[in-house]
C-alpha cells in the first residue's frame, strides 16, 4: 500500500478533473465462484479500487461525493463467527485510516446511499462492470435493467480515471520492478530448467509457482508453448522436443498488484539452430530498434511501424520477403509474420485500464486505430508522456492457417515469397518482450536485466 | 473423458430419474473475468456439465429433451480469426460423437431453444446458478428478473443429479486416485522443503505448481500456514519459526477435474516437540477410529460422534477436558478444540455437488442436520452407500478468540479445564485428511499412502 496521502491526493484529483455534479461510486471485487459459490478462484481486487481505495479486501466500496468534497469507505467488521474461521482481520476503522477516507460504514449502507441517491435523481458515476455480479448490484440499486446498467457508465469518469491512472508516480515505478524481477526469476528458472520430453505443464507449474511465492499470483494466464505461433494459447499438453523453440509469456503482479508482462523464447535444445537465431535476432532488433526511439511526444504507431519495418528487412534479407519495405509495411504485409500490436500500456492491470476502454487508453482525436489486419490489434497508438509505462513485444510467428489462407489467394503476393515461407511452416514462433517507462529524456527498461541476446539465452539453456 | 456411451448411460438414467416432462437444461460455464472481461482466471467447467456433457471447453449448453428422450450439444465451432489467436480446436461434431449426444448445434440456438420453450410454457428444469453470468443469461431467456432466476431451479432435478453423482464409478474413482496421487506429490515435496524462516508463500507456491505439472490445478484455494487455527486462512505471508507446526491442506484436481483434498500436518523443525506429539496421536487416533467404522449403512453422522469421543478421551488424558466424555461430546464442548465437521462427499467438486444443496447431499428425511456449533458444520449426516467417496478430517485447534469468548462465559465449564488450555493458547492447530472410497464390504484410502504416522512425517521432515 501507499501512504494515506496518496489515495486521498488521488481521489482530490479526480474530483478536481469531475466537471459533472453527483457521485462517483468505484466499486471493490466480489469473490469470484468457480465450481460452486464457496469454491472462490484468488481474490483479484478491482484494479480502480486498489487505485483511489487502496484495500486488498473483497466486499467493499467507495463513494466520492463531488458536491462534498469527500469521500466514504464501506464494508463490514468481521463477526466472530468470521474470526474463528477466517482469522483476525484490519478493522474498518484502520482500513479507513489507511487510507485516510473522510468517513466509513457498513457495506450495505454504501449501497442505501447509492439507492437513496438515484431516487433523488442525483448523477451517479461509476465505471464500466466488467463482472455479472457487479452488473447485478448496479442494475439493483439503480432500478435498472441489467443491460442498462452494464450500458449506463460515466465515459468522463472513464476518461478522468484513464488520465490519472497513465500517469505512474515513482512509487508505482517501484511496485512494478517488483513485479518485474519476480517475472525474472521465472523466465531465468524456466530457461534453466527446460529439456526435452517434459510437458509445458511442466514450465507452467514452475512459473505460476514462483509468482505465488513472490506473494502475488500471474497477473495473466501464462504462454507456456512450443506452439508460439498460437498467440493466445493456454494449453500446456503438449512434450517438448528437441529443436523446437519454447515460447514463455508470463509476469508476475507484485503482493500491490501491480502486473510485470515479459515474454522470452528459447531453445528446448541447448542451442537455437541457425534458422533459428536469425529469426531470433530480426525479431530482437526489432525490439531494440523500436525501444531505441520511446520518449515523450513520440507516437507509440510509429514505434510499432518501426518495428514491423526491421522485421520486414529481415526477413527480405532471410528470403522470406521481397519488394519495398516501407511499401510493404504500408500495405500490411508483414502482418502475416506480426499480426498483433508492438504493445500496451501495462500497470495494475496487464493491459491496463483495459475494462475502460481501450481506445479510450490508447488513442485520441489525432491519432485514431487502424482498421488494418495486424495494425488493428495495436492497443496503443497515441503520443507518449513521462510516466507511462508500457510493453514492447515485437513477434514473429509462422502461422500454419495464416500462411495456407493468404497463399491461396496469393494475398500481397508482390511482397511475400509463399514458397520459401512455406519450407519453414513448422517454424512456430518467437516474441521477446520487455516492461518500459518513459522518462522525461526517454525511456527506462524496468527490472534488473533478463537474458535475452541470443548469447545470454544459450548460457542460461546449458547451466 | 469417459467413453462416449459413458455420458449417453448417465443422461438415460437421468431421464428415467425425472418424473416431469420438459427440458432439462445443463450449462457449461463461461471465461470468468478477473480484473477486466479479457484477462480471465483459469477456466473450470461447471462439474454437471462435465459430468453429462464432459466437453472441458467454455461457452456450451446441453439440453436434455424428457418427452423426446434425446440429448443435444449446443456450441460454436471457431473461426479462421480465432484459429489464429487460440489454434485449432475439436470441432462441434467430433465433441458431439466424443459424448454420444444425438446432434449439435450453435450456442445460439440452445438459447433459442430455452427461450421457445418458456415462451410454449414448457417446463424448464435447471440447477442453481452459482455464477451470476449464468442467471443473466437464464433471466433474459425465461423471461424472468435475475432473482427469480436464481431461485427458479429445479428441486427435483438437484435431487436426481445428487443421486447419480453421489454414485462413484470405478472410471471416476480410477480419476480420483489420479488426483490424490498428485496432492501426495505436493504433500511430500512440502515436508521435505519446509524450513524455518521460509514465507508460508513458498509453500503454497510449491503445491500449486505441482498440480498444475499434474496438468490439473489446485481443486480449492489451498491452505498453508503456521496458523493452523484459522479454518480457513487463505493468506501465507507469514515466515515460518523453529517450533511451530505447517498444516498443509491442499489437493490437485486431475486433468480431468475430480478433486483431491488432503491435510497433513508436520514441525516447521524436523521433530514435533512432545506436546505437538500427544496432541498428533490425538488427531490421528480419532481419524483412525472413524475410518475404521465406514461401510456401507453406516451413518456418517455416528462417523463424526465416534472421532469427536476419541478427541475429548485424548484430551480427557492430557488433562485440558474433564467429566464424562460422552456427555461431554453430547453437549459440544468438545467443539471448542474441534468446530468443524469430520468430513464430506468429494467428487468432480471438493466438497461435492454442493452447488445442488448441502443438505440434500448430505443428510435426508432420517439423519438431520443438527444446530449444535460444530456439528452444524457437519456437511454429511447419512447413511454411506458403496460408491460413496468421502474426506475424513478431524482437527484440533486452539483459537484464541474462542477460547476467550467460552472461558468468559465459563461455557461448558464442567467438561474444559480452562486453565490448563489457555496454557496451550499459541498451539496453533492440527488436522490430517485423507479420501475414501466406501465398498461392498467397507472402505479403501484412495491413492498410494501419504506419510501419517509421527515417524513417518519426522523422516521426510530431515530428508
Amino acid at each position: 500500500m501507499f501512504s494515506p496521502n496518496a489515495y486521498a491526493d488521488r481521489r482530490k484529483a479526480l474530483m478536481s478533473m469531475m466537471e459533472s455534479d453527483g457521485i462517483v461510486v468505484i466499486f471493490g471485487n466480489e469473490y469470484s465462484p468457480m465450481n460452486y459459490e464457496d469454491n472462490i478462484y484468488p481474490f483479484r481486487q478491482d484494479s480502480n479500487f486498489l487505485y483511489f481505495a487502496g484495500i486488498n479486501d473483497a466486499h467493499h466500496l467507495m463513494i466520492i461525493d463531488l458536491n462534498e468534497g469527500n469521500s466514504k469507505l464501506f464494508g463490514n467488521d468481521r463477526s466472530l463467527d468470521h474470526i474463528v474461521w477466517m482469522g483476525e482481520a484490519t478493522s474498518m476503522a484502520e482500513k479507513s485510516t489507511a487510507i485516510n477516507a473522510d468517513a466509513f460504514a457498513d457495506y450495505q449502507e454504501g449501497l442505501n446511499e447509492i439507492r437513496s441517491a438515484a431516487h433523488r435523481g442525483i448523477p451517479i458515476h461509476y465505471l464500466p462492470p466488467y463482472r455479472h455480479d457487479r452488473a447485478i448490484i448496479l442494475a439493483d440499486c439503480l432500478g435498472k435493467s441489467v443491460a442498462e446498467a452494464q450500458q449506463g457508465y460515466s465515459e468522463e469518469l472513464c476518461k478522468a480515471v484513464i488520465r490519472l491512472r497513465s500517469i505512474k508516480s515513482d512509487a508505482e515505478i517501484k511496485e512494478m520492478e517488483i513485479a518485474v524481477n519476480t517475472t525474472r526469476d521465472m523466465h531465468h528458472a524456466a530457461m534453466e530448467a527446460l529439456a526435452a520430453g517434459q510437458l509445458e505443464a511442466d514450465t507452467a507449474g514452475l512459473v505460476e509457482g514462483i509468482a505465488i511465492r513472490g506473494q502475488g499470483r500471474l497477473a495473466y494466464p501464462c504462454i507456456a508453448t512450443v506452439n508460439g505461433e498460437i498467440l493466445h494459447n493456454h494449453h500446456h499438453h503438449n512434450l517438448t522436443q528437441e529443436g523446437q523453440l519454447f515460447l514463455l509469456d508470463a509476469g508476475a503482479s507484485s503482493p500491490s498488484q501491480y502486473a510485470g508482462d515479459i515474454t522470452r523464447t528459447f531453445p528446448v535444445s541447448t542451442k537455437f539452430t541457425d534458422f533459428q537465431k536469425d529469426i531470433y535476432q530480426v525479431v530482437l532488433d526489432s525490439q531494440m530498434a523500436a525501444i531505441a526511439k520511446l520518449r515523450p511526444g513520440y507516437r507509440f504507431l510509429e514505434a510499432h511501424l518501426t518495428s514491423a519495418k526491421v522485421i520486414a528487412s529481415g526477413l527480405k534479407d532471410l528470403g522470406l520477403m521481397k519488394g519495398n519495405v516501407d511499401e510493404a509495411v504500408a500495405a500490411g504485409a508483414h502482418a502475416l509474420f506480426f499480426p498483433h500490436g508492438l504493445g500496451h500500456m501495462i500497470g495494475l492491470d496487464v493491459h491496463d485500464m483495459e475494462d475502460l476502454n481501450e481506445d479510450w487508453v490508447g488513442y485520441n482525436d489525432e491519432v485514431q486505430r487502424s482498421d488494418q489486419f495486424g495494425l488493428r490489434s495495436l492497443r496503443l497508438g497515441k503520443e507518449l508522456e513521462a510516466g507511462h509505462v508500457l510493453t514492447v513485444e515485437p513477434g514473429l510467428y509462422f502461422i500454419p492457417a495464416l500462411i495456407e489462407g493468404w497463399a491461396a489467394e496469393q494475398k500481397h503476393a508482390e511482397f511475400i515469397n509463399y514458397e520459401a515461407v512455406k519450407q519453414h511452416i513448422d517454424f512456430g514462433g518467437i516474441r521477446i518482450e520487455d516492461n518500459i517507462a518513459i522518462t522525461q529524456n526517454g525511456y527506462r527498461i524496468l527490472g534488473d536485466p533478463i537474458a535475452k541476446k541470443i548469447a545470454e539465452v544459450e548460457q542460461l539453456r546449458q547451466g
